[in-house]
């Protein structure tokens, strides 16, 4: 099943897609959140697919993060071999890992908003997935068990925030819609392989990142088990895989995103998005 | 007014505290949480607390974390010029942030556990405060009219984990247990100067940490001020100030927690709290 939300920002309702239509699923579920996943919340979503006169949702609709706001959205950085060379860091010899504010999630189609003083805003296609029940300690073996899904997310950073601003990477991450998810979270039926997907990311039509999971350093797997050990993964949280080669920052020199620049991007089975890069505008 | 919550870890209900007797307000008030803050639920606890009989709760009910489970626990590194001396880090040029995740927060009675193979577990006593209303880019002029209240909170920091595991803080921070907040959030009002405040921790009645937070290198305006410049900060989150001098790396050897310890806290008008030190077991 493709999961989708809809409606404006923090008011979305969930729905899901079927042959490139979404259609509403709100008169039944409430929304895509920690205790849709914890009770069984996917087998019920079956169900009223099978049983259900589901309503077609408007095309105009916007689309949101296919997921409700986590307790967490944790992130992996250097995950792919090629993006560690391009940025001059070694192989990690084990995962590093870093939060973003729940805060910076839009949909897929949202506008990227430059921060006050950006200079060195970057792109990076991941694949995310998110967690379907409480891990904790959880043995790469049994690690799959606790995914529900996987969803594309454009890991949108400030580099200068990021890097030069005093040592740890949470202010360069962060920022107001720097986690365009979407456009669906996919249930792990429909992605047999997620260490096996072709990604890739454009900026105004020129491809950047071309790459594929089967570069990944750590593996799903080994990312679930791994972070278990450090944090209670709970139902609904978003885990975000690393980005593969080709961000601006390893260009010779650097290109960042400015004003008007469109990015396009894409992962095997989970569809693609489109964002526009704004400056900022106080709300 | 001193916010408390009661009851089983993950079942807390709130209430206040009233001359060293908490007092239930679950049947006027759903939780401290996000929708408590944003919609001027302090001001009809208030009116609750002038205008209610409330029951008083019994003193066997365990003591939860004063705040619901947040957005986000953003902390700050080195944020005392003594600690950052200790540590033989420079001081810092402009705030360094983290988080913790939000699944580490227990009540200030609660033990503290020990994660699998941790050796290097340490203590950190911190002054944390709450967030009132949505925050982004406000002046220091203006931070405190963001705040909501204070709160004493235990840091607990497992440094391997936080500086031999790959970089990044986050692995050390956010284990199961790692963030005993409480007893209770004072309001705004009952901390006149949240930058003069004398904080302390014992570990087996020994005085570890003896600091005031006059020695802070970035007071709570300017922490408020500069978060929002790289986060939207939501009503309810808690904002961890950073540590004084005295914490167990800074020792030579360092000196680290082990199953049996006692560790009390405390800080001016946030009330005192104290957790012992277990071992891993899994639930």
């Amino acid at each position: 099943m493709k999961l989708i939300r809809f409606g404006k920002l923090g008011k979305e309702r969930p729905g899901i897609m079927i042959k490139d239509k979404r259609y509403d699923v709100s008169p039944f579920i409430k929304d895509y959140n920690e205790e849709f996943f914890e009770n069984g919340g996917l087998k019920q979503l079956q169900e009223i697919f099978k049983t259900q006169q589901l309503q077609e949702i408007d095309t105009n609709e916007r689309w949101g993060s296919p997921v409700a706001r986590p307790s967490k959205m944790v992130c992996i950085g250097l995950n792919y071999a090629k993006h560690a060379k391009e940025t001059n860091a070694p192989i990690p010899a084990e995962p590093i890992i870093f939060f973003k504010s729940t805060t910076s999630m839009v949909g897929p189609y949202d506008e990227v908003m430059l921060p006050k003083g950006s200079l060195k805003t970057d792109w990076e296609v991941e694949l995310a997935f998110v967690i379907g029940k409480k891990a904790s300690y959880v043995s790469k073996e049994d690690a799959l068990d606790y995914v529900a899904g996987y969803v594309l997310h454009n890991d949108i950073s400030e580099r200068a925030f990021q890097l030069e601003r005093g040592g740890q990477w949470a202010k360069g991450k962060g920022c107001d819609t720097f986690a365009p998810l979407g456009p669906w979270l996919a249930t792990k039926d429909e992605i047999p392989n997620p260490n096996h997907l072709h990604l890739w990311l454009k900026v105004n039509d020129q491809m950047m990142q071309d790459g594929n999971t089967d570069d990944f350093i750590f593996n799903v797997s080994y990312l679930v088990s791994y972070l278990s050990e450090f944090m209670t993964l709970l139902p609904g949280d978003v885990i975000s895989t690393g980005t593969p080669h080709g961000v601006g920052l390893g260009f010779k020199p650097p290109i960042y995103l400015k004003e008007g620049d469109v990015m396009e991007l894409g992962i095997d089975g989970l569809g693609t998005a489109k964002q526009s890069v704004v400056a900022y505008a106080k709300n």
